[in-house]
């Protein structure tokens, strides 16, 4: 049985691309993600065969998407792709090298509102800041234009750096001119460029540190994230706020380069298992579950130690093939409620 | 028209290197930064073409830099080329691996002060502390000599660093023998170190978080930095104090490395618009002024979303080739004094 | 006369290495390191020779330690290699990629404590943690196994990373579920794993900021490291608490990559001499004492102003190859008690 392709990664290279429906451009409700594990979990065991991983396919695209910006019932704001549908994080966009997409961004709720994005291109009218008057009042829309790039040679023959990274959006207008309300309250979500050649991944989750809680939902409750023995599990890391933090996960590790991931014997980069974050950050990389250290439920948690004692903590579940996580018991541990 | 060539960097490469003036020395006010940016203004719009740009000459002279330590009329300590020119940042001072440089420094203050240095090669004489009896006492003079070197291999055959990177100078004798006192009040700068053949600027500034503000400044009122389209812009960036930051630049970013500037397509550094940054760091980039995205006023600020609501930001303000900034209007912007 | 030979180091790659002393596994306990400092003194100059360094062998041994947790008369906890003789740090750990290391860790303390380790591969059994029933009660004993691996690559043809680095164990249950009680009263230690051909130091030292304390020493007193001039000195830094620092030695830089040394020409990384660090970080790396600058008593300290003058500092004396530190005084050095 084939390696499980996600409606995503093959929309993203294929011609269905054309179809502009949410899925097709990559983005997610980071809620979704639990439950699409349990389906991965009726998937095949193929991870662990000799089978090439997908890559990403060349960019160029150009696409539209539909987001906007809501209050939640219980008094979170969320970005969403539907109405009525907002998470915390926000939906994960993601684009390839080359790739240029518009953001059709309405705001629902009753104060103004932007979208602001690291790391891929935009002019000023795109900025999503009052600065450059494209902050977005009650009941209004806008469309925000994000370019990417490839690398390249300048003319001048200097090298030029690609779009490629683990990056996010947010408010800056909601609260203050700097969107602290807005952030404050779940304005945020992760956003990956890819590159041609990159890696893909079997797995997605964004996790944010915003101040002392992760993606504003309630300590010592997760969010878990859940992947079979060798699923390749990407993180998308954001940290929110004005407080710093280290994240740490048990028993995996990453390189602390710009895929997370080591390009070959070569690349001198720090192989770690915490990285110090602070406001604004943002950071990814790939595992594969439970490599070399087999099923079980790992903890990541940041690892301030008044920061962790305060529930800032989940778990990683990693399942057998066929999804039963051997020894372990979901009631009554110390600190951590397993869903 | 070719491109401007300024003069420290015509010095460091060319005959008149003899002359020792400061700004042969590579060493220029900060302050003085902007005023140079509206010289660059009136320039040609050569950035775009398709010309090779400077690069740093091999390194191997000896120089000599009068320095002073100074109380400011508004009570700031800045270092100064010249008496009763003292800046805050104090001068940035050029070197390239091979260079010596013997810094005559005078204390023209009531309390002993000193000149301690990051990155180059100093003996216990040139630490600038108190517990290498290397602090000047008021009306005193001493040199301090720094050197610095290529990298190579060592006669074991290991690889031996060399000692281009952006570094930076401050006081270690001010207040505590930390320097605590003197750092506070404005006893800081800038050291860029070249390789042979690194990339020279267009325009440089160099900011410094020193705990709440920027270069000593006020908040909400930058400082800013002007550019051209297409010029290449180095930014040298210094904490200092007790407190963490996040540098986040609008619609620019750099490569976590030593230039700044990826080496090519082999380079696995993350590229980054927002680093955590803490007290005694310095990192510097360069990019190109608008590059992809064009003109326009664009934010830097801190990303600790408190330090930025308090007014720890400034703008890059990227004009066109004629000095114009479109859609621009420097009144009546929130939390914003554009200059 | 050829370089010293540190009995670790032998043991490691060779025949002996069978004999599964404490040092045979590169166990040392941090504070033996001054007085082995004492006995470089009076070795070889050696280093100053064109004499290529010692290597690390390949690895793929098993080895086991015995190692207690236990309540020093002083109050602080720590780990030991044998019964009454813990010390804070504890014992330094080394391995080589490849190597299987079984700690029998008895717990000889009045409540339950346990061993975490970073970077390493260890299965849920040796997590060190109530989540995992892997922390240890009081009087009971428990192996905790600790697998390492070479970089290579994986069957679907992606670059696996290896599990060399600067790491560190703590424990993981004294006082909450994340063994904040335990770490800050000193039950912590440092981990080096190396890849087959790294380079291996003379002398090495281990350093925790923890809180606003080294090592849980006093503040203004240290600790110094002593080291000759031409020594290679390796140094393993870890972060504890939940305070962020920098860490900053002076005269002396290093590589921000994974083994704090650049590996050639081509290598991107950073030189710095001042990182960042967080609550469970670690990283390393080996300096050549007083290469290009000489002997001297250099400062290293935590960078954040305050914590520098509440006496995270302490003194790399550098001595000349007779052992002695020229123009040094050992008292009434503000702030340095100079042992």
């Amino acid at each position: 049985m084939p390696r499980r392709i996600f409606s995503r990664r093959f929309l993203a290279g294929g011609a269905a691309a054309a179809a502009l429906s949410p899925m097709a451009l990559g983005a997610q409700p980071a809620e979704a993600q639990e439950a699409d594990a349990a389906g991965a979990a009726r998937g095949s065991a193929s991870r662990t065969s000799a089978k090439a991983p997908a890559r990403a396919p060349a960019g160029g695209k150009v696409r539209r998407l539909k987001l906007y910006a809501e209050k939640m019932p219980d008094g979170r704001l969320g970005y969403a792709l539907a109405k009525g549908k907002a998470t915390v994080p926000g939906p994960l966009i993601e684009m390839t090298e080359g790739d240029t997409l518009h953001v059709e961004f309405e705001n629902t709720m009753d104060v103004p509102v932007s979208l602001h994005v690291h790391g891929v291109d935009y002019d000023t009218l795109s900025d999503g800041t009052r600065l450059n008057r494209s902050a977005v009042e009650p009941g209004k829309s806008r469309t925000y234009t994000w370019r990417t790039h490839t690398p390249g040679r300048r003319e001048d023959g200097t090298w030029g750096t690609g779009s490629a990274g683990y990056w996010h959006y947010h408010d800056h207008a909601v609260g203050t001119d700097h969107g602290t309300g807005g952030i404050h309250k779940g304005l945020y979500g992760g956003v990956v460029v890819r590159r041609e050649g990159d890696i893909l991944p079997d797995k997605q989750f964004t996790l944010c540190f915003n101040d002392k809680v992760i993606n504003n939902g309630p300590g010592h409750e997760g969010p878990n994230i859940r992947a079979k023995v060798g699923d390749r599990l990407e993180i998308i890391m954001i940290t929110h706020g004005k407080t710093f933090h280290t994240f740490h996960i048990h028993g995996h590790r990453w390189a602390d380069n710009r895929t997370g991931v080591l390009m070959g014997p070569d690349d001198p980069s720090r192989v770690i298992d915490n990285k110090v974050t602070g406001p604004g950050d943002s950071f990814g990389f790939q595992i594969i579950a439970g490599e070399n250290i087999g099923a079980g439920a790992w903890m990541y948690h940041c690892h301030v130690q008044t920061h962790a004692d305060m529930g800032m903590s989940g778990l990683l579940l990693v399942t057998d093939p066929d999804g039963s996580l051997p020894g372990y018991e979901p009631h009554g541990l110390a600190g951590h409620r397993i869903g």
